[in-house]
């Protein structure tokens, strides 16, 4: 039976359709608030069934299971985060400017999508390297843009001056990885609000912790 | 034979004693050395007792196995960074200079511990909150410690007006994650070295990436 639901399942998605892909953004949602209520290790199909008001059988038909659509979740808020990155770095603002609204966009996306953005950041990411599925590859790719329109911004902003001389590629792992890193403390639920944290990350890496001499 | 081994080796540890010491240091200071060579992941007990100029049982009297080398070395490696961390922000340097002091101590730390601190890093370090056991307990005070101490220089420089007002434990938290994200790319063994990256982190948060206007 598992096997029968498999085989209909890849069926009924390479059929698409517009009632397939509502059904299916439904439980996305579905399952990113169950993920967000209950965490991501604790939730199971019986909760995001319940959640999107469909029977278990349903659900299954649709996506083989929590992994499954942790999966498509994630592809989706990384793509989301890419986009933001790429339009960002286009634009025609500031690299200054563009900096503070990558790392707003940045915080505001982590908050959206806790915490499976996050399990995705501690867990998954890591495994990208080794793991070859069509997933993990489109994900490094995801991954690899996003980095390129970070060094993009910042390269930007040492052609026309406005920032310090300085390694592109560097500057970016810094703050990458210092917004990355709040997987490990920020909780969009208590505690300071991601806004806050964009806007103090923003002014230290823009204008530094050194208070200026009258 | 492994319970009886498994109780001469706690024997041999609670005995101590100068020469207990030294050859556990000396296998900690070959499991090291395995794990720059081979990875932490491909490395075995053999390996090891090779490098430490031991044969295998005699390793296995003083260390159980692979994880409780890595634990003991994990442990003196975090107790360094705390024990630096503490120290600097205890000096009478400036506190721009202490900062700048402590992200060039911890990019060294890593370098020198690599790649079992970064295994620490990404795998071990998540899991502390759960985890009941007594290297935990103490990995989390260490940890609690080293954060603390990072607050205290940062506090510093807001009190005497050397920084620009701000959250003392947010710019913390940011250049902590800043530092120790470096474990999903920094390798000391080829690339930019530590040095450098120390110094253009340290330049980045003490005086911001935008140009001063002349």
């Amino acid at each position: 039976m598992v096997r029968g639901l498999s085989s209909r399942r890849s069926n009924a998605r390479s059929a698409g359709g517009d009632e397939y892909e509502r059904k299916r953004k439904a439980i996305v949602m579905a399952a990113a608030a169950v993920f967000r209520e209950k965490g991501f290790a604790a939730a199971n199909g019986d909760d995001i069934a319940k959640k999107a008001k469909m029977d278990r059988a349903s659900l299954y038909y649709y996506y083989g299971g929590k992994q499954e659509i942790f999966r498509d979740m994630v592809g989706e808020a990384v793509t989301g985060n890419v986009l933001m990155a790429e339009q960002i770095a286009a634009s025609a603002d500031s690299a200054p400017n563009k900096l503070r609204r990558l790392i707003e966009g940045l915080f505001s996306s982590y908050a959206h999508h806790y915490p499976y953005l996050f399990v995705f950041v501690q867990e998954e990411m890591t495994r990208l390297t080794k793991d070859k599925s069509t997933w993990s590859i489109t994900m490094k790719r995801l991954d690899r843009r996003f980095d390129d329109a970070v060094i993009k911004i910042i390269q930007n902003g040492l052609d026309d001056g406005s920032f310090n001389p300085g390694d592109a590629r560097l500057m970016a792992v810094a703050i990458i990885g210092m917004c990355n890193w709040s997987h490990r403390w920020f909780d969009p639920s208590r505690g300071i609000e991601g806004a806050k944290i964009a806007t103090a990350f923003s002014d230290l890496v823009l204008n530094g912790m050194v208070a200026k001499q009258a």
